[in-house]
C-alpha cells in the first residue's frame, strides 16, 4: 500500500495542485480543506482564520501574572489550532494512506512514529510570480510582496513548531523544483517513489 | 543536448557513484579525478592534498603586515586550489555537457552564467554508516566520527566559497534521499530530468 505523503511547499510553486493530483491518481484522500473544516468545528475559530494560520508568522505567548510567584502561560490561538491540526493529522494517517499539504505534517507524523514520504516543492521567484498571477490574479499588493510575505510566514511557522529549517533537504525524501521540472514531472516522480516506498 | 550536471552530496550517500553512472549512461565525461590531476599539475600541490580540499574546513587567511599603513592578504593554499578548480570547471563546462561532483560547481557555474542541472544527494546517518563500511571498510576511527567530520568539512567549505547553506533545497533542481529512493532510482530521475532540461 502507499505511504502517507506530506507535501511542504513554497507559495506559488504548484505544490497544492501537485498534492491534489497525486492523491487523485493514487485514489487516496487529499487532506487540506478537510483539516480546516474539522479544526474550525472543533475549536470554534472561523474557517478563514484556521486556513491561513500556517502562513502566519508566530508571535509571543500571551501570559497572565496572577501573583509575583507564579506566571501562567496560555497557548495562543495559533498554538491551539496547531495542536488540534496535529491530532487530526495523526488520526487520519493512522486510518491509511493520504496526502497532506503543509501544517508541519512531516514533523507531526515523525514525532508520532508514523512513516511518511516527505516531499518539498519549490521554484524560483520568477516562476512563482507568473504562476500566482495565473492562478490567483492581481491584487492591490504587488505580487512579489505577496509571495515574500507568505514565504516568511511559512518559514516562521515551520521553524516555531518544528525547530527545523523550512526547505532543508535533509528533512525530505524528495525536493523538487517545479519551475525546472514542470508540474507533471513532479507528480510522476512522487507517484513513482510512493509505489516503491518501503519504511 | 544534455546540460552540465552538478552533483553535491553528503559523504556516504552514494552521490559519487550516482554521478559516475549518470555520466556513463548519457555518454558524457565525469569530472572528478580529472579535476584533481589538472589542478595538481597547475598548482604544484600534491594530488592527495588537492583531492581532499573540498572536505576540509576553511581557516583564516594568512596575512603579512608590511607596514602600519598596509596589510597584504595572501590566498591560502585552499583558496588557490578553489580558484584553479573553478577556472577548470568553467573551461570544461563551456566545452559541452559533463557531470561534476562537489567543488561548489553549482555556484561556480551559476556565477559564470552557465546553465546547469544542480542535484543534491543525501541520506540518513544510518544508511550512510552501512554504505561507508561496505565501500571503504573499517578504520581505527569510528565510522560515525568519520562521517561527521566529512559532513562538517563539506558544509564549511561550501559555506566559505558560496555564502550559501549546503543542502538548502532552493539551490538545486532535485534533492534526493538515496537511502529512501535507492541508488538506481536516483540515477533514473537525474537522467529523466537531464533529457528534458530547458534553461
Amino acid at each position: 500500500m502507499y505511504p502517507v505523503i506530506t507535501i511542504s511547499r513554497e507559495f506559488g510553486s504548484g505544490g497544492h495542485s501537485i498534492g491534489m493530483a497525486v492523491a487523485e491518481k493514487l485514489g487516496i484522500p487529499f487532506l487540506d480543506s478537510k483539516i480546516v473544516e474539522e479544526v474550525a468545528k472543533e475549536s470554534g475559530f472561523a474557517k478563514e482564520y484556521v486556513k491561513e494560520q500556517d502562513e502566519m508568522a508566530t508571535y509571543p505567548e500571551l501570559f497572565i501574572t496572577s501573583n509575583i510567584f507564579s506566571t501562567n502561560y496560555l497557548d495562543t490561538p495559533q498554538e491551539q489550532i496547531q495542536q488540534l491540526q496535529s491530532e487530526y493529522i495523526i488520526e487520519q494517517a493512522k486510518k491509511g494512506p493520504c496526502v497532506i499539504a503543509g501544517r508541519c505534517a512531516d514533523y507531526v507524523l515523525e514525532n508520532a512514529g508514523i512513516p511518511a514520504l516527505n516531499v518539498f516543492i519549490h521554484a524560483s521567484m520568477e516562476y512563482r510570480k507568473k504562476r500566482v498571477l495565473e492562478v490567483y490574479g492581481e491584487t492591490d499588493v504587488k505580487i512579489e510582496k505577496r509571495i515574500e510575505k507568505k514565504d516568511k510566514g511559512r518559514k516562521s511557522y515551520y521553524r516555531y513548531y518544528t525547530d527545523r529549517k523550512f526547505g532543508d533537504a535533509k528533512n525530505y525524501a524528495l525536493c523538487l523544483n517545479s519551475g525546472i521540472l514542470g508540474i507533471d514531472k513532479c507528480i510522476d516522480f512522487i507517484i513513482d517513489v510512493a509505489e516503491n516506498f518501503e519504511e
